[in-house]
């Protein structure tokens, strides 16, 4: 738990004034002047910006160079790292629950220590973002562990997934939200979506790109959204973010379909091979895009958690000059299952003298190894059946799986061969759709959207 | 070489009537009369497709649902596996080199075998894009191999440079075209870039998805595209190819800035982070997009070869329950370098207890492994400064490459290595920008372009 947001705070230097973070001032550019509480400046990526708490609860940022004056109006306060509001939670509203694993949108500046304070209560949460008390009522808010997502592991999507069935079993709960960092969420949806079964509410993750303590942060809107598909009629599990750049909107993508594409845009998560569920306004408009939405069961069987998974699995990305003793180190290492992250429609060097990949993945499968083709390309569908050395590996016996993201592959082999009891029995369930994770019809649209 | 684009041919099975492969046909819809050359039909892809060849030596495909009769009208022709046009070159053209290396856009049904043939001399280019010989004059076309681009291995790509560089330095020859496969033509492309000095002419890199048997073939508007930037005024390695799913325009990308993100579409090859540099109308119209684009140079330097690879590095891609032991491993090889392919702005797992990849990475920087880190997420820039697990890998001695792609960082880092004399020159070569891989200012447009 040592991850933090931001340097420690040290005083401002740009700004034209000896006012200290925690200090109520007045800012003046030449068009306006803003009142509020001085903060220390917290991300390295935002040094150029003087931020502001309102008093409305939200921060805001004003360009250092924009800044005629800042005066000193009021005396300094106690910087709480995590301050709570009290608000009263509406009897009336539908209920949902919070799975709060950690990430950027669970973690804010101790603005005393420099370090990181991860979100514990409902209050911090309504401090933060005080609409969504007017949204949903928060029924039960849960912490299992408060990680940032690049240190998950697969035992931790199993700990998520045993909370979200509780959760979801429990008939006054509408849905349930899961904040986690941005790392490796696509994986951690991939994996709910593998492990909730007979699912009849809606499972919505969320993130948050830019901390709190920006001024450009995105947990306002995304958390909204959130919210909002958590009491909608969809029963999936989705990943619900920022759809473009602006504050316009949020998108609902299916969890086994969507993938982080940039490494800082607020729009980072984006639908790969698939429409997505839904786009939710900033107003608060739902409209749903995908017809093979799930819809929302009234009483229906209970959800039930299909667990287990079988860590012995390997992502191997292909290049060129790649050796296939790559292969053979996982075989000895007792690997069970490949995903071959192969180039074009499914290719590795077909027909090389010296680094024998036939030969390697040959051996691999006769010692029982699942080995699955994903494509590098990210977007579009495998065929080994257009050239040669496409046939020649489906012929080996690897396994095709069509349009299938990479690390959902990963993460339904680990999951299958749990539950497979031969190699046999594990290639045919990694070809059958446990949850959208194989579109059988790609829409031309869905390309780079 | 037994890399085929299609099954054996077989008689048309839909269309009605006796027809054979070879016969001259008039095929008829409710619209029109189309006369020509049967052809087989020769892809997967297309098997609801009659295919013709027009008098003009263009394919033309014709849905079978909408054929209403088709006529033999003439006697059974031998079918040429490469039919080779004895068309004119122009003297007073500017001359260009071409060097075919293999792949879809080189290969072609041999009607008699079902195998594949692979483009041999400027005729049978001329027979495929007729129009190209009103471009540019070919005054050489070599074939120093042909392979599928699956195959090719960094060994090839230095026998490419050596090519390039005794064409570029033929006065006469105004620039020249590569023709490859996609699979990994972005390695090429980025290998070409590092390795080709005082470029003062275009090197253009083309390529096919859909062979020039088939319909929706985009070999006519890539060749003519390439031709054209062949004789343009930007002195860069490029990519050209398909801009869009139609027949509009295509791009010109830097070879250092594209990646191909699509297993099937002819508009796959897509530029990343940056801005493309030229839009090539199907017109013939050239608008340079980018400032930075190089320009020509007459009475220049003679182009150099930088030549030399080091094979002994990896692209290790990161994910969830990922296990350390794969830095041994390579470590135990001897590799000199390793491409950390992070999550996020450039981590992987920080604080596990039971994989220690700070304990792996340290111990194989101190044995001299250069170890540098790129993004999963493709799009964006890293930042190891704003977490502690990135600020904790860049104290470990990780070099963060900025917004450089993965593919490129692996030909950089293999070229690097066989040119630097100690690990730390090597770090420090791999942030200077030898051929546009780093780009310092990131548009916020180019993200999903």
């Amino acid at each position: 738990m040592t991850k933090t947001t931001a340097s420690k705070p040290t005083a401002i230097k740009q700004a034209p004034s000896q006012a200290k973070p925690g200090d109520r001032v007045r800012v003046s550019t030449a068009v306006e002047s803003t009142e509020g509480i001085l903060l220390p400046r917290p991300a390295l990526l935002e040094q150029d910006v003087t931020i502001l708490k309102l008093d409305s609860g939200y921060n805001v940022g004003i360009n250092n160079q924009q800044i005629k004056k800042i005066e000193k109006i009021g005396a300094g306060v106690a910087l709480e790292a995590f301050p709570s509001l009290k608000l009263q939670q509406k009897k009336d509203l539908p209920a949902v629950a919070l799975i709060a694993t950690g990430g950027t949108i669970s973690s804010r500046l101790d603005y005393q220590t420099g370090g990181v304070k991860w979100l514990m209560e409902p209050g911090q949460l309504f401090a933060l973002v005080p609409e969504i008390a007017e949204l949903v009522r928060f029924k039960e808010i849960r912490t299992p562990f408060l990680k940032s997502s690049e240190d998950m592991v697969p035992e931790d999507w199993q700990v998520i997934a045993k909370h979200c069935v509780e959760l979801l079993n429990d008939k006054d709960i509408s849905g349930v939200i899961v904040t986690h960092g941005t790392d490796t969420l696509h994986f951690t949806a991939a994996a709910l979506s593998m492990m909730l079964k007979n699912l009849s509410k809606p499972v919505v993750l969320t993130y948050s790109q830019r901390s709190t303590d920006r001024a450009s942060t995105d947990t306002v809107l995304n958390l909204k959204s959130a919210c909002r598909m958590a009491v909608s009629d969809i029963a999936e599990v989705m990943l619900v973010g920022h759809g473009s750049s602006d504050d316009t909107h949020c998108l609902a993508m299916r969890g086994t379909k969507v993938r982080k594409m940039h490494t800082s845009r607020r729009d980072a998560f984006r639908p790969i091979n698939e429409t997505p569920l839904a786009r939710i306004s900033s107003d608060g408009k739902i409209e749903v895009l995908n017809k093979t939405a799930k819809k929302r069961a009234v009483n229906s069987a209970r959800v039930a958690l299909a667990n287990g998974f079988d860590g012995r699995v390997a992502i191997i990305k292909y290049y060129p000059g790649c050796c296939p003793t790559i292969i053979d180190h996982y075989v000895k290492q007792g690997y069970k299952g490949i995903v071959l992250e192969s180039v074009g429609l499914g290719h590795v060097a077909g027909h090389d003298s010296q680094n024998s990949w036939m030969k390697a993945l040959r051996e691999a499968i006769a010692n029982g190894v699942v080995v699955c083709a994903t494509a590098q390309t990210i977007y579009g569908r495998l065929n080994p059946l257009v050239y040669s050395t496409g046939r020649e590996l489906r012929k080996l016996g690897v396994v095709y799986l069509q349009d299938m993201l990479t690390e959902v592959a990963y993460v339904k082999l680990c999951w299958v061969l749990s539950h497979a009891k031969k190699p046999e029995e594990a290639k045919k369930m990694m070809l059958e759709n446990v949850a959208g994770e194989i579109n059988d019809r790609l829409d031309y649209k869905t390309f780079l959207v």
